[in-house]
């Protein structure tokens, strides 16, 4: 796969994708700016431009709005722990996919980069 | 995605595919059985029958030979802390698709079903 | 901390340790034996001999009843997808310590050897 | 455990405690300020106050700078995937103690709420 950043993000508490979660992925190069936004589809992934299109070298941000969509979907009442599921990475070579396959609870998080 | 069971790893120490890895994903119903074996494709995914085939009811281990890949790729040279990667699982329902997707080093795993 | 095993679990889809669930450790060297079983004390850990006595070279097998325990909380009504969570790793130097921190959910795990 | 805010990583590319990496913990509340940093001890633990005062109510960020540490090992070069593993997280109830026991790599951390 060419260059680009995708995400993903199942529940694992529930075992389900998290559709219709809302996601951000920030740039801090040269300054801190979304570029990209929008909910997680019926699979759980993003669909936007930033999947096929190469990031520029720096350092991002992925940021996974968990309590909105625990909430929305009645998995919660009030505050939970994690409201946001957060990672920093670089983006070190534009030529190399980055692939996000976030499994979360209201607890944490496990996401390493995926293939 | 129909029924089926995927397996999938990514070698999380090193940031790569297990391309190559040894698997076997064994049924306990009604005795043990190897159902699938192969070795993992160039995205680390196997590529077998079992990936569209409905499973039966039952209870299954994938099983991922981790020590054996660890040393055929030069990262490590005797025996390490877990030389094979277990999962245990129960199909359910055989027309939902089970995909395992394994993130693990030499010292353990992260592996929730994925989607 | 010298030579032994000690279990630990915590219920990530609710944040707490996983008092009550039954455990056991079995060795396969030089045949299957239970060589400790119980049920994990209040913060989650198991208070069991194997975490001060230097194990046994060999291959080994931490086994969570991840069911029971979710049914017997009223988490879970029916099976589940992992029934038990399935830890197998080896005694290479009975003097280190070995702790197996597990954090799961009725659809997975995540477990590093800890410290 | 009363209230407060307990830090703990292990390099589970490697399987040892992060011995020396350097730690920051943050709070957002009223706005942004470090609360804690430090590196983290022989076990992989900070140790410093915050482990034993009550945390005050709102979201809190820890930091590890594992790039840093990486490089101070020789376990990495030039830079790596994930320069710093960032955890947001809610103080809401600040009798609870909050441990942060953080698994990682360089591409990525298993870090779920522990006891």
């Amino acid at each position: 796969m060419a260059g680009g950043i995708s995400l993903h993000a199942v529940d694992v508490a529930t075992g389900r994708p998290a559709l219709g979660m809302a996601v951000e992925l920030v740039t801090f190069t040269p300054t801190e700016r979304v570029i990209a936004s929008g909910t997680l589809g019926a699979g759980g992934a993003l669909d936007h431009p930033t999947v096929n299109e190469p990031a520029r070298p720096g350092t991002h941000e992925a940021r996974f709005m968990v309590g909105d969509w625990l909430r929305a979907q009645g998995l919660a009442q009030g505050p939970v722990f994690m409201e946001v599921a957060v990672f920093r990475f670089e983006v070190i070579d534009p030529a190399e996919h980055i692939h996000l396959p976030l499994k979360f609870t209201p607890w944490g998080v496990a996401l390493f980069r995926g293939s």
